[in-house]
């Protein structure tokens, strides 16, 4: 029986299955094949990530030992990394033991770092060097004594992995700052050696020449944040919601959808017609724009969330759509941090 | 076996016990038993709620019919309260078919919600009216109406209800306005009639001397945001983490809780003896502040979230600890839309 939109409970994740599948193309076909790693930190889902391999993409990115477990249960496992620095290493011996199958890579970028992917099991590495962003990364001139260290210990060094993510909404000479930043990391790849050069995202997925492998995870459901950059990708996921209370006199509407449904760390939602004023625990308000109705008790609503990251990790399953039709759902079976039961 | 807070994976959230008893503790000789109606929103756990029934109280607030159903299931159904606009008749009819042994009453707030209520076999109600707060709640003057609407779809009335949301954090003149925004849902209770005046939170828990019974959560785990109201309520939740990447040359530490589990709409979490620089969607960066030294790798650290009800929601379990030691852990058992499986 054919389910419809109207008939999805709220709030629920919804996806435009053919912008999903125009974004997908557009990527496959600039980033062709290894030339992209998807990030399957942005959609958490196993099921995207094989329409991934579907469009030609076959190592991926994880964020957590849970997420590399999970694809590798998939059957997805032909070359993940692990592109985070992890030191538990019970939670590292027990994603190795666990994807014996797979193709496993994991980031370093400290003598902790290495020690704990040596004593896990890990046999294979990236060296992860700070480019720019105050995050992971060792400093470019530590990179060749991290590898050192690394083959020291045993662990084969594929190469270097950096992100540039402070540059991924850059405005002004885009371009010339993502050169200058890759720059670093080609220098310290030139110390470390190997074939990987890893970094970049969806924001600087034309202008990052320098790796290997893009990053870039986002551009499929698309971010309402990433969207204001004018790329060919559109955003394909929204919160769907319903609005379970007007005040007319007031002007304002609420729809049932608040902070356990989206993230606002990139700011509340959009709503095409509509300005949101705020979200609370469970409810977004919102008021209409001059032109657009007064929404009624029971409309339904789709939210374009500005970050569909930690969006995406609020929910247990997204609905694909065509029109008025759910013509598929999928678990988001690699959220929270525990590995999956197999 | 002792599990100690440094055998915890990361992140986790972690909960002071003694400090949680002395919140509940403080809140029930201030408003003892019936006059508060604690919020399981706020922390979206039986095993919680059955302390707050051991300290007295047996009525409960409720956000969504999923922790209706998780809280009767449970066999705390006393006296819940759905303190939400929901018009999903399924999900209601649902609610009150898995909740039989349980006293329910809902938030209606508009024909609808009542039309909605009342085919779903719902009996009890309480009129929510908008004092103030841009969310919730009908016109002050339309609250008689509903009421006789109620009424005449066979709806018992017990009262009503009204967040006065907008002045939880207010600092200036907060008793007067609380005051004032009550009034309204005084003048609103005299046209609706019934015993219940229910409303009030964490930020009015002294200030809110009109309702019958208190809507407040939020005290127990404590909020970093309210802890600067200056009220007797300690934090008690902070979110356990793992530093994984230090930076000394640019005097950056990195940990491993971000978007994912801590909420940041109330400001990035706060760390002592450091300042928090950015939550990415793993990641929090900071930087210890001078007489502090520098974090390492492996340290652990316990970020305390501006927010708790929402930063609860990301995770599948909350662990008391009481000094070193992991003295329980609980299931956040009423996370999701989703009503628990019996």
């Amino acid at each position: 029986m054919t389910t419809r939109v109207q008939d999805l409970p709220t709030p629920s994740l919804v996806v435009e299955a053919d912008v999903l599948a125009g974004n997908v193309a557009t990527m496959a076909a600039a980033r062709p094949g290894p030339a992209l790693r998807p990030h399957v930190k942005a959609f958490k889902s196993t099921a995207l990530a094989r329409e991934l391999v579907a469009a030609g993409h076959e190592g991926f990115c994880c964020a957590t030992p849970a997420e590399v477990v999970g694809m590798g249960a998939a059957g997805l496992g032909t070359d993940l990394l692990l592109a985070n620095e992890v030191v538990d290493r019970r939670r590292l011996a027990a994603m190795v033991a666990s994807t014996l199958g797979s193709r496993i890579t994991v980031a370093v970028d400290s003598p902790e770092t290495v020690a704990a992917a040596a004593a896990a099991g890990v046999r294979e590495v990236l060296v992860d060097v700070e480019v720019g962003l105050p995050r992971c990364g060792c400093p470019p001139d530590e990179a060749a004594d991290i590898a050192d260290a690394a083959r020291a210990a045993g662990l084969a060094v594929r190469g270097v992995m950096g992100y540039e993510g402070h540059l991924m909404m850059e405005a002004d000479d885009k371009s010339a700052k993502v050169a200058a930043s890759m720059d670093v990391l080609r220098r310290a790849h030139e110390a470390v050696g190997g074939d990987v050069v890893s970094g970049g995202g969806t924001g600087t997925w034309d202008t990052n020449h320098a790796v290997t492998e893009l990053q870039a995870g986002s551009y499929t459901h698309m971010d309402g944040d990433y969207a204001r950059l004018g790329t060919p990708f559109r955003p394909a996921l929204t919160v769907l919601a319903t609005v379970v209370s007007t005040n007319r006199a007031k002007g304002w509407a609420v729809a049932d959808a608040g902070l356990k449904a989206l993230a606002t760390d990139h700011g509340p939602p959009t709503l095409a017609g509509h300005d949101v004023w705020f979200c609370s625990d469970e409810h977004t308000t919102f008021a209409p724009t001059e032109g657009t109705p007064a929404p009624a008790v029971g409309d339904r609503v789709r939210l374009l969330p500005g970050h569909v990251d930690p969006t995406v990790a609020l929910h247990d399953r997204l609905h694909l759509v065509q029109g008025d039709e759910v013509v598929d759902t999928w678990p988001v079976d690699l959220r929270g941090w525990d590995a999956p039961v197999p």
